[in-house]
């Protein structure tokens, strides 16, 4: 089995970090390939981000449908960019990391908490709790204030104000921790040991139920909505 | 007071005619600009082609800017794609043609059907009641099986075929008919009179708001979400 | 085009100060008309002064429609009383300022907080919320304490604490505020400059989408539950 | 104990049959006296006539504080016209029947089904069962077509017309019926032996739970909302 | 008419304690038994106690009808465990007090607290917030971190501690205080004279209840969900 | 890699079938062990069942607990019994194949139809959906009217009568159909190719998920609700 993972912003960096984070979840058998765009955005906060971070996506896709394609593909992101277009290329499981770190966060605890990078992110992440049926779940969405990449600088004392944010959220009433950033993934087992609950990452939700499905052949459902589209999206000139 | 209205199609055909149903709201003293993409996508009937839409609609605001942008900007497609993006370029209002004729729709009448074109495209149809809490106020949303491209021909049955559609919904419980295409707009006035309750066409709807807010000197919040991004979304080469 | 203003109460002086904001907000072409009752109630604060209110309405459209009516009503109390009646009556636009505003509210912002008058009027608020769907888009709810004749008190200090409130919920959240008291209309433009997010008046708001309604030819649906009433509100004693 | 039971129509042959169905459940030291007004609505059908209602249940309210007032009062027309204000007028509990026997129904099962009189009142249905938090507990709600006062009509066919409608209902999946009209409370045991599944009648249900709040010394929260308006509903001369 | 009040628990003395209670408010004609089994939980404080809770319940039930049945039943716990079973076994009405609380709270006041007694309990009670419809009328739940038993040990400052929560949530918005607990029920008249507002201790409103359906002549539902189970929960020995 | 699978009805045939399916999905490095009581309910078909499967589930994991315990735990019934009670026995994960397949429906396609056996069951499902956050996702929930044990009967139409009501489903908007029986497991693979959309058995789904959370070393939350409960659930004679 192999599984295709996209990070969808042009950090080499994040991309081999969520690599490792992926593949100690895989489990035997199962290949997971990264990949990130050459072209793109360097971090997805903002709108704007997300509108390239989709095309990345569906670039990224078609590239490996090119080459034979993969048995699932997971999006690497919180804001799920393209997740819905990608369905439309495959009848394999596409995952986003926020679905997949919001219902496996549900089946270890009653309400979990979201801990996210910048405050503008959270009119999305809200949309995303509306979508997947989770706004109940949730028992908080918090921002750290701290920009993606940030996360990336080892100097920095990222860890330290998320563990506080988290310890926070947890003696507010959150049973669980879904971590709002795939680049939070490397600091999962240290913010569990430190909080004390379950912290969900949700590079490895993702690859865990991708490889789950991958194996009940239950793929992405091609009625309608994530059929083929009718016409290539094509660059049309206009007349 | 200028308008710029976006069909973030490549469709010059369209964009005239939605240029006709906007002018025909906006009163004395309001400008209508009607630009479309000369590359892009032919019609906007899948998550790809919103990807592609949306990239369409921060392109032409961000060209529009560069000339010295308008009082307000209206993205003429029923899944109103970028409007998020679109509102962290500017501070003047931005409106969807699906929220406007949503939020009309419940000034007229208790309930609404929306009548679209492609069945594929009711996911995004009932994501975006839920966003702007319609939800409940839609009694159906039904597709009309016609591809967005055969409402220009002018010789196709498509009218019957959507007048039958709307009457279906008005004696099944809709108070109002939303049509669910730019492409529809020129359709308006003739089903009002064959069904007999209000239809109302986003194009007019959100020319209507647009200009009302800009009247009311109330803009985009600039608040956090839509603060302009922190980067712009350049391509980055990777590394 | 002709609108008529309905102030519910009988305070001719807060007539004149929301006859001012539907002015500015009119645009050419478009008659504002104010109309308040000569006996009821001198402000709406419960539950009993929105049953005078409504029959208020209802009585001051009852006699415009006696001398050839408008093109549509404004309801301006922000507990939009009388509204269903009013539209039982006429089958143009009839428009609440609560609705209004908070239409108005999400095309600007994702959330708004709603600043009011007394706290025993926040469950009416509430109410309106729900049935117009704006209840997730509410980030909050608050009530000045101040009552609605005492904004008509210009050497009092309620500026200021309306202005505090204001700026207490931007810090916690809101994108957009939406002024809970037609009362509030003459203070719009000032807590937006001192608050520095898009402030909404009701008034203005309602003026700007009964005249974009007008120009698009959507009236209120008379398709059953707004029809016209099978009897007159008929007083008639009982036997 | 004294319970006024308020028809807020002229009926007095209406009011007769709700005085029998209220005694029938209000058991021993429960005295019910029944009341309607001498001018008003000759049956509550449009919003105009619940704003007549509204006034018509207030005014009887007053009038029995002024002579010793009640130990609770029952609102026996199903829109529950003038709830909040009746309410605010006294601390003892104020029930309306819709509110009543949407509780009771969902004491015995899992969904209901509303059986009403004309289709425009579904609208108000509707609106109450938001309210009352009933939206998902009511598995249909559907018009009769049968006007107010035809009810009365004893050589009519509105009884087999509503217990073929609840019949319906039942085979679509109601487990209980709640009658949408109080003149249907004479209905009740007859369309329960139709339908096999037991069939709510608000007045009775009003009055049964009046009773209880009474022995449990729980009345009416006079906290904020419910406490005595600032001002009585005057009528006040402009100026 | 004879009710049985089922106290799930094996506590004689809280048996005793809301006997009382449910006495004080059946009214005269209504007999209240109440029984507690011999075995099971000593408190209902977790998932686990829950079912035994439920087995008793089912249990006193099916010992009931041995000997005759009553005309209804009372479920004294506020988790409602074993309710929807209980209803398969009878046609008479069957009343949690949770949900008889809630319901008689809504009729009281808008929004009401719920105060129970250890923090795990709060995800059971959120449940049945949801179930009920009740969420939204739900303006905070909270525990009070007593232990059930504890409230039977007269020398504790128990009253003092809920009295204290009960005023910070009126001060909070709560217009009505829900007691969580059968074992409060003889706290609430002491406790709705210190915090002004209306108290409701489920126990007596399900009795209420439970008296007025009876009278109403309104049971369960036998329809399809609430039938007569297809088998015996008999004891089968797998093979 | 241990999952401990737990059928909680008494049949060995359908726990024997169960394993099958679950071990397809297992993947290499899972252990799966199959359980069920030997004494206790015959099928899960009443909420009276539900009790008695809830008690066996606990029971189970108490006696896998006295010989080491397993990674995690997968409660084979679609009511999901005794699945809170589970989560506070033990720290590893606990999953319910009503929520596992639930979960990976929403991950297959915008929305499921549950297809489950009979009628009376139907309430139990609609409160799973409601507690999951499913609601909305759910397009439709359908009883075939087939008894659990009737799936056994090899001789049996069962296949045909579910296939047919999966297929209406599909064409009545399904884009994911949902298996409502841990019995219908072994039909999973021929319904999808019948059908032509993702089918989605429960048990295979939740040994999915099970094993990447074991592998996420993401278990159940001990925070308040699911900690070790305060006592055992003891017996204790009254006194």
């Amino acid at each position: 089995m192999r599984i295709t993972l996209i990070n969808p912003n042009t950090s080499r960096a994040m991309t081999d970090k969520i690599a490792v984070a992926a593949r100690e979840v895989a489990g035997p058998g199962v290949e997971v390939v990264a990949a990130h765009p050459t072209d793109g955005a360097a971090a997805i906060e903002s709108h704007l981000d997300e509108i390239t971070a989709a095309r990345s996506v569906v670039d990224i896709i078609e590239a490996d449908l090119a080459v034979g394609g993969s048995d699932a593909y997971v999006i690497a992101c919180f804001g799920d960019p393209g997740l819905d277009a990608a369905r439309e290329l495959v009848d394999v499981p596409v995952i986003g990391i926020a679905e997949a770190a919001m219902h496996v966060a549900t089946l270890s605890g009653r309400r979990f908490a979201v801990v996210t990078t910048l405050g503008r992110t959270l009119g999305r992440a809200r949309d995303l709790l509306a979508r997947y049926g989770m706004t109940s779940a949730c028992a908080s969405l918090v921002a750290s204030g701290i920009p993606v990449l940030d996360l990336e600088d080892t100097g920095s004392d990222a860890f330290e104000r998320i563990a506080a944010l988290c310890a926070a959220e947890v003696a507010g009433g959150a049973d669980v921790i879904v971590l709002g950033c795939a680049g939070m993934a490397d600091l999962c087992h240290a913010l569990t040991e430190r909080v004390g609950v379950p912290v969900v990452d949700g590079v490895g939700a993702a690859v865990g139920l991708a490889s789950a499905m991958v194996r009940m052949r239950v793929g992405t459902s091609k009625r309608e909505e994530y059929a083929a589209p009718p016409r290539r999206h094509e660059s049309v000139t206009s007349g």
